[in-house]
């Protein structure tokens, strides 16, 4: 796929609508030599609408007469699936629009896919679908499955019955759709539409995205995801999905991309392209998983569960082993595992074998052969508990034919009796992963079992990763901010030239203007006044030669540190300015500051990233950053509390903390000015290419910029 | 289970073989009441050898005669299973003795597992084993499956069949292993013998582990561990696997466990019970994986594919998605995805698509779906390529019944085909983990196509597990040290009461007698002789109190830094000297010691841990151990090698690098002095508590210990 097309505006939902819900499709190009047509014409067996062949030579296809041309269809469809050969694409489309059929999908490729010449072609192509008001989705895509309404113009053949559910996905990958549409069947996870992008050269992921918002049917965005082509779209998106409550889970390939770095200069090497695109999903509540079966399992999960009301889970299985491996996952995740209230646990031993556990997690032991009750009364019990917000119940559906198919469906109904009985959430998570199998489902449906997580592994990935959502859901239900915090102070115009730098005074007084607390200074010009603004200011004091021209003044002389009496202030101005005049500098002036030690440094900056605008990073400086790169990133706008959480997620969070004898840093005020910060570089707009502070420094609440630079576009 | 039995040793590898290998079975105390003696039995319905029931009333069970007590057999079983009730073993195993069967399974429960009265009666099962003779696996264990001889003395029932295999697995928990063998037989996995080890009262993990080392049928040994009991037969058995090339893969829960702390001092905060685990498994060889979803697949892959040539892997793939996720999975797991030689791009370009990517990893593009035959193709040029070492082919079986059955043999077959005329090894990987269904598993045995591996996914994961495990099982072949490196020198015999501590220069000297280079210092009693050691030394020096019963020297002003001159030193004598004095200080003694700047510290601690004995805690100093515990952990003895590596590993490593415009590390010239640190602690012996340097300062290739403490038990 490229990234270099040019996309319109303005897809609307409505359009989307009625490309996803087509009650008449013709097949354009069908014939019984290519794999896709007959594909797709299986496919479409249940298709309750109309479906109609076009093949230039009218013959008989797929035992089915079709038509010359489009035109020649005995009603205006509402889709047109084409599929003949790239270089008749377009006067094929041209033929639909004279038709007046409004969708079209188009799985022909050797478009953008393949180079320049494609990517005339594809520009084309959406030149002649804007002028003629053709919704296209492709070229290079396999079409969608529109699971809810049985609608599937979809290229490859699906095997065995897609489940009617809540899970929408958008794939960016063609040929993983199989491998997913596998999963989703052997998870027995239900969806409401599939749809295979293709190039995006008209609508892209963003626009099926904001539909399936919309949709009624669909309660959980999953998306395999190469590119974000319309970050602005992305990020609006995601804040809908979040405050209609539908949790959006990507699996988001190009982790390992050398690609292009964000930024320059010393945050610069803290930023790449992925660790924005982390940040970016972090900020707005868009889970980030790692692999197809994570991806599956976790929406799955979401589609029965959220939002979880919290993260204190208590667990009923049959097996110590299955409770060490669940303590494991569980304390990897985030997912909590309290005590049970003493009632629960003398409830619990009552009706359990003396040997069993009655604590978090619960074991009701092998026990469960000679008494398949146990685990029922166990939940019965838990539901009760006043310390977990929902219970996780280790289960397996039967993987092959029960001896008693009846007797099987009894034994799971009963269970599904307790499960629906329960004050507080189910979730069913089974110990590994293994497919659900056609009888499993069978049992599942005749006894109305819920949704089974797929294994404890990738069951207790999901479980945490969907208790952070709903945190993040309750939180922007609360109206606390999602990280779209845009800033309601007006622009800060400055007179500043494209490449220009503010270094040092400059970009100092900038910050402390708009209220970012910066180490006070004294511009002086005389040895006299230099001493006397260092009695102002408390000695030790650093002077430094005040010369905007000169880049590296400690090279030449021009710094110098730690003076602690007036005589030593005098001389150092007389040092400096000599060695400033030495290099070429304009006037005999120096800075007076007071010297700061202790502390903790921070380097804040804010760089421009190509794609997705304004990105905050946020470290602690020195060895951390040279050595362990440790930094978090935001995009901009962001809000304090994000802020503040970004910096108790750093690995050295520990010395803000006051680790090694230093005090405590106040990190409310730290999140306080780095806000600030941030925000002084929103209102500094477009024409802002970075902006760091280094060192920010911290020592306990008092927070104070020592340096900065401020680079122009 | 319990930790607190005390075991005998002497099991012998010929009783554990006579144990899985019985050409006759009693099961003792069998009725149709019991899941376990209907599961037992239907088991066994395929055992070769004669099964016996026996039941106390002699009367019919499962439609089978029963005789009234081992007594009463027509022949002299080779194994009893015994399920009476926990109040009738002991007796039933008297009967068993008597009977002069020398195998026993105990499945019945009710010992260690539940307190004390049963830990009474298990230590009485194993007494009596012991005086008659008996090999006992059990109790509160499920038996065993030797899959390779189909013999199934196991008592939970085994629906479908398991497939025979090399791979051994040893379960300590009996619950898990139905998951395992399900997960088992849906990924098509071969096993040799599965064992369920209950409470190892006489036969441990670590007896069938050295058994299935030396086992034909077995390749790989497959762990599923809560506790390791017997840490030196561990520590052996793993050095014999590896150098019979036998990996061993494990699941080892507890991680979080608060548990016990190896350490106390400084480096005590380092160690944790688990990182002791992790350092022991890394040190062996042994592969530690984190869900048993991970656990199958790697043992699966290493089944076919181990000893890996290298990590240098060509991937063919019929899908860019596949790709992307392949690279991003491969960066996390260290398998390099080099490029191919021109030669290999050109002869691809050649029969590939002219969309397809020649690149590694290889897309052949949904057209496979037109030319089946194109990954065929790659499979055949790549196999050339003389940047890789092996080859992963992406691939899947079917997974639903296919239209035409011979058809899909023939179309695996042309693949199988390939796949064994390749000069370079094939791993055949899925692209999920939905199961090798019953369909999948009979084109696959038509078709003669190679054991497939469980997904993108966790088959990355195994691949690198597989392709680290094959590095150290050629380094081993190489005869370069697994770990073992016991020294060779004498102990070290030292006057030291127990909880006696050697601090600063008596510890010191201790490791300068042995090769620990170690910064100079005079023990002087006057200020001139305090000037003139000084002057030798060089300036700046250090003078401290010389007073052994003095702990917290700098607490009193015993310790005085960067002295610059002679003056300066006398003047620090006599200060110390008389804050000794007031302090209560026997002597009028002082330390002079160049003062030491720069450079970077390293903690090196060698502490005993109650089951492991001595280990070894490498890391940074300062802020790096304070803030973010980065130290890495050895078991001794260890070698060199392994501890530079350990040194690389840490999350600081760039520091040792020359970050920071300090000096780059000579990592050989510390490797050296931690190993002879390393070696004085193991040559030290038994008495030894606890040994640490406090900081190793190093600077370029100059390492020395600064400060010293070795406590004694």
């Amino acid at each position: 796929m490229t990234d270099t097309q040019a996309l319109p505006a303005g897809i609307t939902v409505e359009r989307v609508r009625e490309l996803f819900n087509p009650k008449s499709i013709a097949l354009v190009g069908a014939t019984d030599k290519s794999v896709w047509s007959l594909s797709l014409f299986k496919n479409l067996a249940d298709f309750p609408g109309r479906v109609y062949l076009v093949n230039p030579r009218g013959v008989v296809v797929h035992g089915q007469q079709s038509y010359t041309s489009v035109a020649e269809l005995p009603e205006v469809v509402d889709l047109a699936f084409v599929m003949v050969p790239t270089g008749a694409v377009l006067e094929v489309m041209e033929h639909i629009a004279d038709a007046g059929i409004r969708s079209a999908v188009v799985l022909t490729s050797g478009f953008g896919e393949v180079g320049e010449v494609g990517a005339e072609l594809e520009a084309r192509l959406v030149r002649l679908a804007e002028e003629r008001g053709i919704t296209v989705l492709g070229p290079n895509g396999n079409g969608y499955v529109n699971v809810a309404s049985g609608i599937t113009p979809y290229g490859l053949l699906i095997s065995g019955e897609l489940k009617r559910g809540s899970i929408g996905v958008v794939l960016q990958s063609g040929a993983l759709a199989s491998a997913v549409i596998q999963l989703a069947q052997t998870r027995d996870a239900g969806l409401s539409l599939l749809v295979s992008m293709g190039n995006e050269s008209m609508i892209s992921m963003t626009d099926v995205m904001r539909y399936l918002v919309e949709d009624e049917a669909t309660k959980v965005i999953m998306l395999f995801v190469e590119s974000i082509r319309h970050p602005e779209d992305f990020l609006e998106v995601s804040r809908l999905a979040l405050a209609a409550g539908k949790p959006i889970v990507a699996l988001k390939v190009g982790r390992s991309e050398g690609g292009a770095r964000v930024a320059r200069a010393h945050t610069g090497s803290l930023v790449g392209d992925d660790a924005v695109i982390d940040a970016v999903f972090r900020q707005n509540a868009v889970i980030r998983v790692d692999s197809l079966e994570d991806l599956i399992v976790t929406a799955e999960l979401l589609s029965h569960a959220a939002p979880l009301p919290g993260r204190r889970v208590g667990f009923v299985t049959p097996s110590g082993g299955a409770c060490e491996v669940i303590s494991d996952r569980a304390e990897d995740e985030g997912i909590l595992i309290p005590d049970f209230a003493p009632e629960t646990e003398a409830r619990l031993a009552e009706v359990l074998p003396d040997f069993a556990s009655v604590h978090n997690p619960i074991d009701v032991t092998g026990y469960i052969l000679i008494d398949p009750m146990l685990t029922i009364k166990a939940l019965d019990v838990v539901q009760d508990d006043p310390n977990i917000d929902e219970i996780v119940y280790i289960g397996d559906l039967p993987h092959d034919d029960p001896a008693d198919f009846d007797a099987a469906v009894a034994r799971y109904q009963l269970q599904s009796e307790a499960i629906s009985r329960s004050k507080k959430p189910v979730i069913v998570v089974s110990n590994t992963i293994t497919d659900i199998t056609p009888v499993g489902r069978a049992v599942a449906a005749a006894s109305e079992f819920p949704g089974v997580v797929g294994g404890i592994h990738h069951g207790i990935t999901a479980l945490g990763r969907a208790a952070e959502w709903s945190e993040r859901y309750r939180a922007a239900q609360a109206g606390v901010s999602g990280g779209a915090a845009v800033t309601a102070e007006p622009p800060i115009v400055v007179d500043a030239r494209p490449g220009e730098s503010f270094a040092e005074r400059k970009a100092a007084a900038l910050l402390a203007e708009h209220g970012v607390p910066v180490v006070p200074n004294a511009l002086v010009d005389s040895a006299d006044a230099a001493a006397e603004a260092a009695e102002r200011f408390g000695f030790p004091v650093v002077v430094k030669l005040a010369a905007d021209e000169i880049e590296h003044k400690s090279d030449i002389g021009g710094v110098r540190l730690g003076l602690s009496d007036a005589d030593a202030v005098r001389q150092a101005f007389d040092d400096v300015v000599a060695a400033g005049r030495a290099a070429g500098a304009a006037a005999p002036a120096a800075l007076v500051q007071p010297q700061r030690s202790d502390g903790v440094e921070l380097i804040v900056g804010a760089v421009r990233d190509p794609k997705w605008g304004l990105v905050l990073a946020v470290g602690l400086g020195g060895v951390w950053v040279e050595v362990l790169k440790d930094s978090t990133l935001h995009l901009l706008p962001v809000d304090r509390e994000q802020i503040k959480a970004g910096l108790t997620s750093l690995r050295g969070a520990k010395l803000l903390e006051g680790a090694r004898g230093t005090q405590a840093s106040d990190l409310d005020a730290v999140a306080d000015v780095v806000a600030r910060i941030a925000d002084v570089a929103v209102r500094l707009g477009d024409r802002l290419e970075s902006l760091e502070v280094n060192p920010l420094l911290v020592r306990g609440s008092e927070v104070e910029a020592l340096d900065a630079l401020i680079t122009w576009r």
